[in-house]
C-alpha cells in the first residue's frame, strides 16, 4: 500500500514537472532530460510511468479532465452550464488544468494528437444535451452532438482570447457572455428563464463539488 | 520604383520564411538564423525590414488581417457573416493566413503580444454590429462590443478544434453551425430569415472579393 501511494506521488511529481516544461518551451522544443531535471527523479522512475514525450504530454492533457464532479441537477442544461463554469473557474485557479488546456491549444505541436480533450469534452456535452432533450428542455430542431461541438470549440477560443488579452482575469465574464449568446438558440424559453448563468457560478459549483468529494473520501475511510 | 517593388518582394519572402519556421518550431524555439537560411536573404536585408524575432512574428500575425474586402451589403449582419465565412475559407486555402492564426493561438509564445489579432478582429466585428444596430437589425438588448468579442473568441476556438481533429477539412461546416447558434440571440427574426449562412458562402464571397480587387487594379492601371 505504501509503495502504491509512493508511485502515485512520483507520477504526480513527474506530470507537474512536465506541465511546467511544456508551458515554458512548448511541446516541440521540450525534452525528456529537461523534465527529468525539473522533477528530480531517476530516469528509471520516469520511464516506469511514461515511455515517451508524447505519453507525458497525454498525461498533462488528461489533467484537464474532470476529477471534480458537478452534482446532479434537475435541469440538464443547468448541469451543462455548471460543468462549463466550473472548468472556467479551475482554469483560473489550477495550474495543472491550465497546462492541459494550453497543450491542447498548441497548434504547433507536431506529432502530438491534441484531438483527445476536444473529443472528450464533446462527449460530456453531448450526453448532457441528449438527456436535456429527453426531458424536453431543448428546442425541437437541436442536434445534441452539433451543439456540444459548437460549445466546446467556442469555449476553447474564449479562454485563449482571455489568456492572450489579460491572463484569464476576465474569463468568467467572457464565459458567462458566451452562455447568454449560445443558449437562446438551444433551450426552451421557460428553461432559459430559470438558469443561473452568473459570473460567480463557477466558484459556487467548485465549493459544492469540493465538499461532496471530501465527504465521499471521509465515508470511504470509515467503511 | 523598381527598388520599391524589390523591397516589397523581399519583405514578402522573409515573412513567408518566418511563417514556415514559426509553424515548424513554435515561436519560442524559432531563431532568426533559421529564418535567414529559409529565406535565403542577407542579414542586412532582413534587419532592414525587421529588427527582431518579435517584429517578424508581428508581421506574420498581421498576415491574417484582411487584404480582401467583403463587398458592402444592405444587411450589416450578412456582411459580418461574410467576413467570418471568408476568413474561414482563407484559413483553409491560404498558408499565410493560417500561419498568422496559429501564431496568435500559440499560448506558449512568451514575450509575444498575441492580443493584437483578437483586438483587431473585435473592432471589425464591433463596427459592423454597431451599424447593424443603427439599421434596426439587432434585438434591443444586444451590446455590440460584447457580441463581437463572443464571436471572435468562439471563431478562434472552432478553427483550433477543426485543425486538431481533421486539419480544417470540416471548418466551414463548423463555422456555419456556430453562426446558426449565435445569431438567433442577436438578430431580429425577419433579418435572421434572410441570411445566407450556408457552408459554401465563404468560397462565393472569396470569388466575389477577388474579382472586385482585380477590377480595382485594372482601373488603377488605366488611370
Amino acid at each position: 500500500m505504501a509503495e502504491q501511494v509512493r508511485a502515485i506521488r512520483t507520477r504526480k511529481t513527474i506530470l507537474s514537472a512536465a506541465a511546467r516544461i511544456f508551458e515554458e518551451n512548448g511541446y516541440q522544443a521540450a525534452t525528456i532530460s529537461q523534465i527529468l531535471r525539473e522533477a528530480g527523479v531517476t530516469k528509471g522512475a520516469l520511464y516506469f510511468h511514461f515511455q515517451s514525450k508524447e505519453e507525458l504530454a497525454q498525461g498533462v492533457l488528461a489533467g484537464q479532465d474532470q476529477q471534480l464532479v458537478v452534482p446532479e441537477r434537475a435541469s440538464k442544461v443547468q448541469q451543462t452550464v455548471d460543468v462549463v463554469m466550473l472548468h472556467a473557474y479551475r482554469l483560473q485557479t489550477d495550474s495543472m488544468v491550465r497546462a492541459g488546456v494550453r497543450l491542447s491549444m498548441d497548434q504547433l505541436a507536431q506529432g502530438l494528437d491534441r484531438s483527445g480533450p476536444f473529443m472528450r469534452w464533446s462527449e460530456v456535452g453531448c450526453a448532457l444535451f441528449q438527456e436535456a432533450q429527453r426531458q424536453g428542455e431543448l428546442l425541437p430542431h437541436v442536434v445534441p452532438v452539433e451543439t456540444a461541438d459548437v460549445l466546446v470549440g467556442s469555449f476553447a477560443g474564449i479562454q485563449s482570447m482571455s489568456q492572450a488579452i489579460c491572463d484569464y482575469q476576465d474569463l468568467v465574464t467572457r464565459v458567462s457572455a458566451l452562455m447568454r449568446h449560445l443558449l437562446p438558440s438551444v433551450v426552451m424559453p421557460a428553461v432559459l428563464a430559470s438558469l443561473d448563468l452568473s459570473e460567480s457560478r463557477g466558484a459556487a459549483v467548485y465549493a459544492e463539488a469540493l465538499k461532496a468529494a471530501q465527504e465521499l473520501e471521509v465515508s470511504a475511510a470509515i467503511a
